[in-house]
């Protein structure tokens, strides 16, 4: 083996619908939290979509491949990880998608004229999906560990991305985002004044065991209330394998929000 | 039958545990929300509970019956339900609960001094319980109301309770809440500061729909962080019974977070 090899990997997503060139070693690998943050865009949904934190590309390659009337912009500040996602449109693996997904190297938190010169113009995009960097470290176990946890997580960065996704969503557009529960009033905070209709989907191991992950959704300037839905729970009980609604959302063939 | 006759209902709770004494025809008659909310009450509590906004004293009695080492002090603004409450404990079915149970006429949005001299002193409390009256419309049915009922709602409701909440339950005392979820970030925003180990537990009518209740409980003073317990589902699919578990709960032979 040589160490080439080892650099990165080619992963197959959605039953090999479409690939991911990705980093093997280190950073953020793409799985699960991608998949689920994609599947909350209705399947329907056709337009102009942002996907916030793109990594090598594994949520908005999930929403383009589900939904065949979108396009995607992939926006990453890592100038590593943004060439991953160049060479994932170019594996030939994905070459029925790359006419409709490309690369912005950019960094989310950018404001006003910056963001602009950036290529975030403002309001164009019709759904924004963010998958922000506080999801990246691995679950941790011990109360302690979830009490630090919850005090090293930046309190101002649900604030800056959603500022971001309200400028560059058009009125009625879209938003989601995945993030941890311990996530939920910053993120709630964030959106407020900005979005409405908003809808959450908590994500449970189990239907025994607390929620690992919310899924947030909203709509651009609505001053509908907010619901939430019932949960997804990812593996029946007593069984480590998914569940087959949530190995459909998984594979791109079902919506969260059943939309 | 006489007018008296229809001017209050006597009622069994807890499969006639205890009994309310309650206005027939108007206002708000306790039921489930009481229940439930008096459910998120740990059963190995012991100690000092206010329950505020405890109009004939549904929840109050309910976290007194199920836990015996507790007692209980009614806050209830308005006169006529804190007469209620006061006959409630006279009756004789609720003769073996009277001792431990007290009826306070004060306004839980009182504060400072004003909020001491009515009998709500500082760190007197080691739980509360808040039942507040944005609950009190039936639910309604179409969005457009639905959306009316958002705006109407006074949004600093949870705010002043949430305060008297922090200043008269001690430190590592607990507070729960039962609120529609559209007050889910108002009520977030108020514990912010004041209470952590925030625990939330959805309330739906079944698997299938979206949540009607959320119930929030936190501790005074912890810095631990938010986390989503797995929803109470009332109605098996297909059915209009109660489900065993939200039945046990109902009746209480179960707590809420089950603790």
């Amino acid at each position: 083996m040589d160490a080439q090899a080892e650099r990165y990997s080619i992963d197959a997503f959605h039953r090999g619908e479409f690939w991911l060139k990705q980093p093997a070693g280190k950073g953020h690998r793409a799985g699960m939290d991608a998949m689920m943050l994609a599947a909350a865009v209705p399947s329907p949904f056709s337009g102009r979509l942002a996907d916030l934190g793109a990594g090598a590309g594994a949520a908005a390659l999930a929403v383009i491949s589900r939904c065949p009337g979108s396009t995607a912009v992939l926006v990453e500040r890592s100038p590593e990880m943004a060439q991953y996602a160049r060479e994932t449109l170019e594996l030939p693996q994905n070459a029925h998608l790359k006419d409709r997904a490309s690369v912005l190297e950019a960094d989310v938190t950018l404001t006003g004229k910056a963001r602009i010169a950036a290529g975030l113009e403002n309001a164009g995009f019709d759904f924004a999906i963010l998958n922000p960097p506080f999801n990246a470290p691995g679950d941790r176990r011990t109360p302690d560990d979830l009490r630090a946890e919850a005090h090293v997580m930046p309190g101002d960065l649900p604030e800056h991305w959603m500022r971001t996704a309200a400028a560059i969503v058009k009125p009625r557009g879209g938003v989601a985002l995945i993030a941890r529960p311990v996530s939920l009033m910053p993120v709630l905070a964030a959106m407020e004044g900005r979005f409405g209709a908003v809808e959450i989907i908590a994500i449970h191991p189990r239907s025994d065991a607390p929620a690992i992950r919310i899924v947030v959704r909203a709509v651009r300037a609505s001053r509908a209330p907010l619901s939430l839905h019932p949960p997804l729970f990812l593996h029946e009980t007593g069984s480590d394998r998914f569940c087959e609604h949530a190995d459909a959302i998984n594979n791109g063939m079902a919506s969260l929000f059943g939309d």
